[in-house]
C-alpha cells in the first residue's frame, strides 16, 4: 500500500474512534484539550488541502491589474463562504474602488466582518487576518510554482502560505474543531478579514473606524498572527512593531528617454541625479544621514534591555539560515535593537530605467528612486517627510542640475506598541506553555503591521500579536513556506488559547 | 486633371526628350552632370515607389521571431535581384544561424556581396548599408503604419526609411542612373549589404575578416551612409564616431530578496551599496570621476577647433527640438565637443530591484547596475576596462561590505576616426558643393557605429560616413522619415561622388 494511502487510512480510522467517544478504550478518558489536539492532528491533510486550495488563488494585491483584483475577490468570496459553513454570520463589505495614478479604477475587494457566537459571560476575541499576498512568479527564483501549495520535507511552500492564509486557516481550524467535536466554544469569536494589506490595507482604517461602535461594540481582545517567531522551533509572542514611511523620488529631465551615443555627454542625466540622491541616505554601517531623523526614538530602559537578553536567538544559526555572510552587528542585543527599536533605511529600486538583461544604451528621461525608512517610538510620520524633503531638497540644490525633483511620501504608517502585561498576553503565554512546552520569547516585529496600532487607537482595547510561523518562512521573498508542524501546532495553539483566555473570565 | 497625373504626364514627356539627347534644342547640350541630375529628378516618383516597396517588408531583425525572419531573408532577396536586374555579379553568402538565449534558433539572413565594374584604371568603391530595421508598431506612437512609407508634406514616412533603406536605395539609384543614361560607370562599385545591423551585425565582422583578400582585395574605398546630418538642410561628411564599453557591476548579499521589515537595520544592504559605486562615476558637471579615465584622451588642436565653429548647429533649436531644459554647455562648441571628441559616461539602470509601479517593501538580495562609457581616440577599452575595475573596487573596498562585488565589461568597442584629407572625402566636399551648393559640415557621431572601424581595422582602406538623413528624421524612434527632397538630391550626391572620385583618379 501506499504509504500515504495507509497514512490516510489509519488517521480515518483513529478520527472514527475518536468521535465515538474514545481513542483507545483502556485510557482515561481524553481531557477536552487532549481530544481537540487529536482531532487537529488526524485532521492535517485535511487542514493542508484547504490551505493548498487558498494558496492556489492568486490573490495578489500589489500588482493592481484586473486579473488579479478578480482573483482577490475570489479569495474573499471563498473565505466567506467557509466562514458561514462554520456557522458565523458573514458580512462582506464592499469598499468601493480604488483610484489608480494612471487613471485606471479597480475594485477593492471586500472586507470581511464576520461572527461566531454571543454567550454575554464569554470574552470576545477578534481575528484580523489578510488573504492577499506579494507578487510571485516562477521566474523571480522559486524552485516551485509559487500558486501551488507543495510540500517537500514537512516544509509548505506557496506564496501566502505563512503570509497570512496559513495562520488564517489555523484560527479557522481551532474553531472548527471546537465544532467538530460538538463543544462549546469557550470565547465569543469574530473575524476581520480584509484582502488589501500587502498594498497598504486600502479602506480598512475608515472601516474599523465606521464600525468602531457596531462590530467592534463587543470586543475585548484582537488577535493578529501576521509575522514570524524569531527561532525555528521557540514561539514568540509580539507585543511592537515598527512603522514605515515609504517615499519616492522622482528626477525628470523629460518623458522620453534618450539614447546615450547622441546625448551622452552634454546631460543633467536624471540617473545620475538619482544616485546621488539615494546615495545621500544611509551610510555603509547603516546610520541613516538625514539630519534630525534619530531626534524622538525612545531611549533604552534597563527593563527593555533584559527582554533582549532571554530570547532565544542564536546569531550565528540565524545569519546561516539568512543566508547572510555578516550582520552589520555582532550581538544579539545589538541585532534585535536595530531591528525593532531603532529606524532602519531601505532603497527598494528605481521605476523608469533599464532593468531587464542585456545591456541597453539607454539614458532614461524620467526616473523614480524608492526607499522607505522604519519608524520607531516616538517617531512621527509627518515629521520625518519634512526631514527627508528637506534633506533631499537640500543635496539635489547643491548638484546645480536642470532636472526636476520631486519627492513624496506615499505612505506613512505609525510604530506600534503594547502593554505585555495584559490578560490575552497570559492567556498566550499558558497556551505556549501547554502545546510547546515553553515560554515564548517576548518580541518585537520590524515590519509595519498597521492594523495593530489601528485597532489600539481606534478601539481601545488590547492588541496581540501571536504569530505561527517560523523565523525561516521567507515571507514577501521567493520560496515563502509555512512549516506543516507549525501549522498544525498553531492550530491547536489556537484553541488551547480559547480555552485560556475563557479561564481567566471565568 | 489630377495635379499628380499632370506631374508625372510632364515627366515621362520630359524623359523621352532627355533620352532623345537634348531637352531643349535651343540649349547648349547638357553635362554628363546635368543629364544625370536630370534623369534622378524625372525618375524621382519611380525612386520613391521602390522605396515604398521596401519599407513594405518588415525586415525587424530586434524582435528574434519566425515571422520577422523570413521577411528579413526576403528583403535580402529583393534586393538581390535588384542588384542582378544592375547587372551586378551577386553573392548571398549564408552565414549561418543564430542561437538565442532560450535554445530557439534562427536563421541569420545572407550578407550580400555584389560587384559592378572592374575597370583595372577605375578606383574601386564598396557601399555598406543594412536593409534590417528597429521594431515598429501603429501602437507605439506612430502618426501612419510604420511599414506603409506615408508622403506627407515632402516628408516620406515609413520604418527603415533613412536608417537604412532610403540610403541604401540611393546609392542604387545613381547606379542606375548611369546605366539608364548609357553612361560608363566612372568608378568600379561594390556593394555589402547585412540585415542584423539592428541586433549587432552578427556574422559581418567574420565575413570582412573572411573575404579581406578576396572580395575586399580591390577595394580603395568603403563608404557608409548610416548616420545623420547635424542640421535640417546643410549636409555633412562624418570623419569619427566613439566607441562604447558597457559594465556591469553586480553587488550581491544574496539570490533571494528580504523584507524591509525583517531586515532593515542588520544589513549591508546591495542597493546601498551600488548606487555608492554608481554615484562615485560622475560628477554632476558630466565630469568623469574614474582616476585616469582622461589620460588617453586626444589633445584638442586648433585645426580641430576650427571644423566645430563652421558647423551649422542652431544650439538653441536643437535645445528646443530635443525638449530639454538645459545643456551641461551653452556654446555649439562645447556641446559638439562633448558629443563626439570627450567620453561620457551614463548610468542606464539596475536589474534586479525593485522597478514597478507601486510600494513594494523590498530589500533586493541581488542587484546589477550598468553603465557605459563612450569612448574617443585615442582611448583603449581594455586600458578603461581596468580603470574602471581598479576605481569600483577601490570605492567599494571603503565601504567595507560584507556583500560582494563583481565588475565586468561586457562589450569594448573602440572609436573610430578617418584622415579626412583622404581623396574620398576631398570628393565627397566636391560632390556635395555641387549638388548643394555649400561646403559640407564635418561631423562626428557620438554614437558607436562598429562596422566603420571594422572596415578601417580589417581591410586597411579609407572609410567614410556620408550621411544623407537631416537631424529630425527619427532613426530608431516613432514617425520616422526621410525627406522626398534628401532621398533625391542624396541620389544625385552618389552619381558626383562617382564622378569627382574617378576625376581624382585621373
Amino acid at each position: 500500500m501506499d504509504p500515504k494511502l495507509g497514512r490516510m487510512a489509519s488517521s480515518l480510522l483513529a478520527l472514527l474512534l475518536l468521535l465515538e467517544g474514545g481513542m483507545f478504550s483502556s485510557s482515561p478518558p481524553a481531557g477536552l484539550l487532549e481530544k481537540l489536539f487529536q482531532y487537529i492532528d488526524l485532521q492535517q491533510d485535511a487542514f493542508v488541502q484547504t490551505l493548498k486550495d487558498w494558496v492556489a488563488i492568486e490573490s495578489d494585491s500589489v500588482q493592481p491589474t484586473p486579473r488579479f483584483r478578480r482573483e482577490l475577490c475570489r479569495m474573499m468570496a471563498v473565505a466567506a463562504d467557509k466562514l458561514r459553513r462554520l456557522g458565523a454570520s458573514v458580512d462582506s463589505v464592499d469598499t468601493g474602488s480604488q483610484q489608480l495614478p494612471d487613471g485606471q479604477s479597480l475594485p477593492i475587494p471586500p472586507i470581511i466582518l464576520a461572527e461566531l457566537g454571543n454567550g454575554p459571560k464569554k470574552p470576545t476575541v477578534c481575528f484580523y487576518g489578510h488573504l492577499d499576498v506579494q507578487p510571485a512568479a516562477r521566474g523571480d527564483g522559486w524552485l516551485t510554482e509559487p500558486y501551488v501549495l507543495t510540500e517537500v520535507d514537512g516544509k509548505l511552500y506557496g506564496r501566502g502560505a505563512t503570509d497570512n492564509k496559513g495562520p488564517v486557516l489555523a484560527w479557522i481550524n481551532a474553531v472548527s474543531t471546537f465544532q467538530a467535536l460538538e463543544q462549546d466554544l469557550p470565547v465569543n469569536i469574530k473575524f476581520i478579514l480584509e484582502g488589501m494589506e500587502e498594498a497598504g490595507s486600502v479602506a480598512l482604517e475608515e472601516l474599523v473606524q465606521k464600525e468602531k461602535d457596531r462590530f467592534f461594540s463587543g470586543v475585548d481582545y484582537i488577535v493578529i498572527s501576521d509575522n514570524l517567531w524569531v527561532s525555528r522551533r521557540k514561539p514568540a509572542v509580539t507585543y511592537g512593531t515598527r512603522g514605515n514611511s515609504y517615499f519616492t523620488v522622482e528626477v525628470k529631465c523629460r518623458d522620453q528617454d534618450f539614447h546615450s551615443g547622441t546625448f551622452g555627454g552634454i546631460l543633467n542625466e536624471p540617473m545620475a541625479d538619482l544616485v546621488a540622491l539615494l546615495g545621500s541616505l544611509v551610510d555603509s554601517s547603516g546610520h541613516i544621514l538625514i539630519p534630525g531623523i534619530y531626534d524622538h526614538v525612545a531611549s533604552l530602559t534597563e527593563e527593555e534591555k533584559n527582554i533582549y537578553k532571554s530570547i532565544d536567538l542564536d546569531l550565528e544559526e540565524y545569519r546561516n539560515s539568512s543566508q547572510v555572510k555578516k550582520f552589520l552587528f555582532d550581538t544579539k542585543e545589538e541585532v534585535l535593537m536595530h531591528l525593532w527599536r531603532y529606524p532602519s533605511l531601505s532603497i527598494h529600486g528605481i521605476e523608469g530605467a533599464f532593468d531587464e538583461p542585456g545591456a541597453k544604451t539607454v539614458i532614461p528621461g524620467r526616473v523614480v528612486g524608492k526607499f522607505s525608512i522604519r519608524l520607531v517610538p516616538h517617531m512621527n510620520a509627518s515629521v520625518v517627510e519634512k526631514q527627508v524633503k528637506h534633506h533631499l531638497e537640500d543635496v539635489f540644490s547643491k548638484r546645480n542640475s536642470s532636472n526636476q525633483m520631486a519627492v513624496s511620501m506615499v505612505l506613512g504608517l505609525p510604530p506600534w506598541i503594547a502593554n505585555i502585561n495584559d490578560s490575552q498576553y497570559l492567556a498566550a503565554k499558558r497556551a505556549i506553555r501547554t502545546v510547546f512546552g515553553t515560554d515564548p520569547d517576548m518580541i518585537r516585529d520590524g515590519s509595519t503591521i498597521p492594523i495593530a496600532r489601528i485597532f489600539q487607537e481606534i478601539i481601545g482595547k488590547s492588541v496581540m500579536m501571536l504569530p505561527l510561523g517560523a523565523v525561516d518562512d521567507g515571507e514577501h521573498s521567493q520560496n515563502e513556506k509555512i512549516n506543516r508542524w507549525n501549522y498544525i501546532e498553531g492550530s491547536k495553539l489556537f484553541a488551547a488559547f480559547f480555552l485560556e483566555l475563557a479561564k481567566l473570565h471565568e
